[in-house]
């Protein structure tokens, strides 16, 4: 009878394994002092345009893969399923919404401004009417968006461009210098184009990195080799969509690509503070002694740690790589005239996968007590 | 330099790993003697009823999930897309076929007959006209399948039925008695039905098992955890549609589901045999002695091996697993009073999830030659 | 150059992955109120009994698998590699320990006294002399030990009885009455015994579950397939020897084997407590409406709901599994006549998977505030 | 009741995960003409020297993983263990053998030549006494190899020079004079040395690569991830010692390295041929047509094609990954002026990741019949 109970408990585990596909994995990046870190993708298409699933299937997708907000934003101008698909664009907003809502997540109103390059592709959001933008003219498309107060953002700027390198051609510096370029995507689903990420820091212009994904994401990403989706960490006071709008608008975002965060020093560092934490117990060592100072990092981005010129009294690891949902193990050695007592010593480290500026890491400080013993 | 090419190598790795997604991974079930074993998925849905992908999507699905055929059936009565999707389901066919076609497989035109229970759900395959079969009167719609010489199947017969266990119907008895119940679900999404596996045998109904499809495959299905969609196993003198309705027809089908295979013996024996093999290079023990016997299993499928009555003049194993695609041992020892010299032996074992009728493994020999020895 | 970026980025994947191996995996079950939660494992072997590994192996291990506290528990009395191995089982200690200094783990002394059954083995901790129990009467032995203030406790009661029933025989009666059998395994290895799990509730005696491997663990645990060895959870009150010890004295203790916690309420509920919360930002329905509460497990233990009978004001659903490191779905839905306005609720569950006694689950509740709209 | 019979069958499925861990991967690198593919792991450790694991893991391993052969190699000069493990390390031979037997493996009686750098370590094979070569003086000890018909090679080149780089020193010229340089680790545990590779293919000696394994496998290489130990293909006319010595003395090698194979052409060009196949069933493109050409790979190395010079009729991708055990496609186009009826094309590549020389790739062709349609 016991015995019996043992395989009866056994038999739930392949259940697990298939329930587990209905549930919502969290990405582990952790909210900031002052904000919360919501995960957001903000260009998708469905089939009321050039995408290939109903819009209720982005809704279910993005709560499954831990998203916060997104936006469907089906072409304006292209609408290949047309001749079986025959309301509008507007009609996967409508169809994901309630959808949305039963899961708890906030679906923006949007659309895509599709043409050729130049200008190229622009993604407008927290609309009002979608047909308003649908215009021959590319500025009465753009003025339409304007006068909704809407937020506008320039897609993959190196599309169709030679080796996928943006150029940055008259119509853009109109957009910029009328205000109109409020954002832009430096990661466009498996890009990333280093010149626009240059571009956003030296005009102040809003980072976006987004997935434009047309098939079920399933068929796109790799979970099983851990993979995810390009997504847009927007740092907002609220879960509310006006607190989203005004992050957007402050430039109050980052990027998550791969294993890279890509962002203002002033957001990313916070994360990575919030993310790692000493783990050793103690730290006790000999003048000339080595010690494994233990280092956890709870986010899902792995940290790749390169030495600065920094501390003195230590040395130090040159280069550490802190997986993520791990503890790894950083090699300590005091010098061997340190001063028995306590110390406290502070690691510098740039985060080398963590950008702050085109091939610009973060710096980082990891600071620890220690006793030197005699 | 040299090093330089070593790191350029190790980038290839995660490429590998995004190029991945964009292939075909083979069921290895193999073909049997006069037969292709063709994996067919008969039963799916697109957003032109009530699934929620475009059509291209089911072909791209079947491509990289290693089928060979498949029917896209949508409900003939029931579009709950149609307020957007405004033209017929025969469109799904249209959609998919050149997808198909570029990809290799092969396409069944189908339709799902929709009613409550009594009588529930039919697919019918090998269609000219889809919409000949919009007709308010069940027994007129079947007629119109009847008269393009319609392969039609009952849809998951315990489907709304207390604890899902299927009731024969008079509606039943009069399709079967007319014809026209050429085949039957015993596998239908998750669910096996064992007393539907038993009519199947008893009135030598074709089985089928199908995948039923509304989502994208990936939400439903954890490839991650080597998981795959219900199929069934059309066994065809080649690859046209004739010989896969005539397969059909005839009743050489068997249904892959889960970790099982359910069909009849003459299909099911040599799957097995086609796939098992003695690993061991030579066999040799000595009197009352024990040997490792080394086993592949060459198919995708595990084998669950019971002891059966039978060998007498050696021991073996009462109880091993041959793990999809490993080699595994089966522990023999010879009786002490062997006789020296070459022997051939035979293990009798019963798989017993391999089913030939309800609760009924299918019956199977291991043969090899041993050397024993002094 | 950009690109080349790029390429150089992706090219640390592979490196990640190689790296990981040499990381520790936190094994996610939270602290509880006035206790940190170690996970230990107490009863494993090395070459100097019959295992196979050299003992830093075994701290290796236990720090990539998350354990805080482990013992090496070589065989007193059986040492079949020791015409190999000249020295005795207390170098298993010597040779483990510097490593486990290193690695911030405690290592316990220990032993394994080996008798055949009855009364069988018997792992004795916080030895000060190993040599001292190697005596040919199994009670001197036991004297041995209780002389070293030792923490006694009954292996795998099972091992070797009928179908792996324990039986309690006179030795257990008297080693009970005298006070020595402190402990005992309610699991070992891959076995649960359910009837010593009940001998260790109706006696007081204290709780242990341990791996006793003698191969490296990687050829034990499929860790692929997300496993983990069997462990013992110590309630301690500090990171000391001194307080593992009170806590084992103390029964403060709980088994992690497969997907179960075994152990008494007062430490399996402060754990669910502080593993599981309500992760819907707000919850608002109207009367008879339904909403999807979500609620996410931060533990690595899933926790199978079976809804009990309680909260009278709201109907929830009977069946969840809260999958470890997700979020999932329970959905609830108000009473018709809910009078608007803010409730707190509470679903009472039992947790089928959290053992406090046997065939017995935890009972648990998940409150929360709902906005009864009209 | 016919339910229940499902939940049973279920409940085997998380003992198929716990079985696989008990079974043997084959690694799949076909035979090639005339020869066996074996593979073989000629340098391993054990505690009996400063290994970590008892010899009987070393066959256990190796079995698990597919290999046919493997040789422990303890240091003759080096036993760090000796305090404990006091006897000699031809014991380790002793020990394997009888589990090597048990598993069909073959074990080859080897040890490890160890002397600072130059001139560094060197593995001996095929040995009658391994105390015979336990000399202080290098030359001596290379003697006692020689005088035993020992198979010679040097371990690991590049170990302990700058950037891992190898030198070659008067001591290997001396070597190689002598007749005494019969093979050389190209690749050792996770490094690759181009310039030893080079140093092969200029003075004929024989290429292999080796794990060098001291602590357990699965804690070096993460199985989890796809990874495998670094491996020798030795190709042996047969299963036998005599065998395997004469293909080591003929220079009949390759390399298994990461996604890499390493070797001459003439072995690397037929597990080419004998791995790919066309999968399409047909191929039919009317002039200036696109095709889409299905290719299987069903080896578990990775061919990545990069187009070569050659076939003028078509056009093809320039760049195709053949992943392990998938089916790929190959865009082909024929031209616009293509003569209608069945044409034969050969499509030209070089495999990047096969390397028949340093930084050079095997040139390989496709060959397929095609119909051109009007």
């Amino acid at each position: 009878m016991k015995k019996f109970r043992i395989i009866l408990l056994l038999s739930l585990i392949p259940m697990l394994s298939f329930g587990q596909l209905y549930t919502r994995k969290e990405i582990k990046i952790p909210d900031i002092p002052g904000y919360l870190t919501l995960k957001c993708d903000l260009h998708m298409h469905t089939i009321f345009s050039d995408g290939n699933v109903w819009p209720t299937v982005r809704a279910d997708e993005a709560w499954r893969e831990g998203l916060d907000v997104f936006a469907i934003s089906d072409h304006v101008e292209y609408q290949p399923h047309h001749k079986d698909v025959t309301t509008g664009i507007g009609r996967s907003y409508e169809i994901a919404k309630p959808r949305a809502d039963e899961l708890g997540l906030m679906i923006i109103k949007a659309a895509e401004i599709t043409r050729d390059m130049p200008p190229g592709h622009f993604n407008v959001l927290f609309l009002d009417s979608i047909s308003a933008l649908d215009k021959d003219d590319f500025w009465e498309a753009i003025q339409a968006a304007v006068d909704q107060d809407a937020f506008i953002f320039w897609n993959h700027p190196g599309w169709r461009q030679p080796d996928e390198i943006p150029i940055w051609y008259d119509e853009h510096t109109r957009l910029f210098d009328e205000g109109n370029m409020h954002g832009m995507e430096i990661v466009n689903e498996r890009s990333y184009y280093p010149l626009a990420h240059q571009w956003c820091l030296e005009r102040n212009i809003t980072m976006l990195g987004n997935s434009d994904i047309h098939d079920p994401t399933g068929m796109f990403v790799d979970f099983a080799a851990g993979q995810h989706r390009a997504i847009t960490l927007v740092f907002a006071e609220k879960f509310t969509e006006e607190s989203v709008k005004k992050a957007l608008e402050k430039g109050r975002t980052a990027v998550y690509y791969n294993d890279m965060l890509i962002g203002n020093q002033e957001f990313l560092k916070p994360i990575f503070e919030k993310s790692v934490f000493i783990a050793s117990r103690s730290v006790k060592l000999g003048p000339g002694e080595t010690f494994n100072l233990q280092v956890t990092n709870h986010s899902d981005v792995p940290f790749m740690l390169e030495a600065a010129e920094g501390e003195k009294d230590i040395f130090y690891q040159d280069n550490v790589t802190l997986y993520p949902g791990r503890t790894s193990i950083i090699r300590i050695r005091s010098k061997k005239i340190a001063e028995p007592g306590i110390h406290t010593y502070t690691l510098q480290y740039v985060v080398s996968n963590l950008l702050v500026g085109v091939e610009t890491g973060l710096p980082v400080e990891l600071k620890f007590k220690a006793e030197i013993t005699e």
